[in-house]
């Protein structure tokens, strides 16, 4: 079993109105000393795999298939073995 | 400067609807090896703050003050030094 944390941002050249919306509200709140904010998505997926090669594959099509919208977000995750622990 | 990777998820007794989609979809895909999902938020913040301590602090009040809803969803996070670099 694997399990992958994933991570999907907008892409640095999207305007992300939410962190914007964040970083106004913390300024609003007195914390002046932030200075910046980046808004995404995680996501844990547990998986049964042969090896972490396949895994790998899986992930990156579940990434660009279904949980990332490719044209204004990238995606990043981590893979790590569990021994049939769920997330 | 410290760099906070904060991770915002549904408690365990919360139904999380849109990690079920997640779930449903993917079989819809034919992923059967995905035994389980979960959703949640992502945040960075990068912030001036005169020592670890400090900083750990201030996420804190803002997760409980902003970023979490403390009823349904619990955070933690991850403090990295970073120097003036921006997320």
């Amino acid at each position: 079993m694997f399990k992958a944390a994933i991570y999907v941002n907008y892409k640095p050249s999207v305007l992300d109105p939410k962190a914007e919306a964040i970083k106004t509200a913390l300024t609003r709140m007195d914390y002046h000393n932030v200075t910046d904010v980046v808004f995404g998505k995680y996501f844990e997926i547990v998986l049964d795999a042969a090896d972490a090669e396949t895994a790998r594959t899986q992930v990156d099509h579940i990434c660009d298939e279904l949980l990332a919208n490719v044209n204004m977000e990238t995606y990043r995750f981590d893979l790590t073995e569990v021994s049939g622990v769920h997330a």
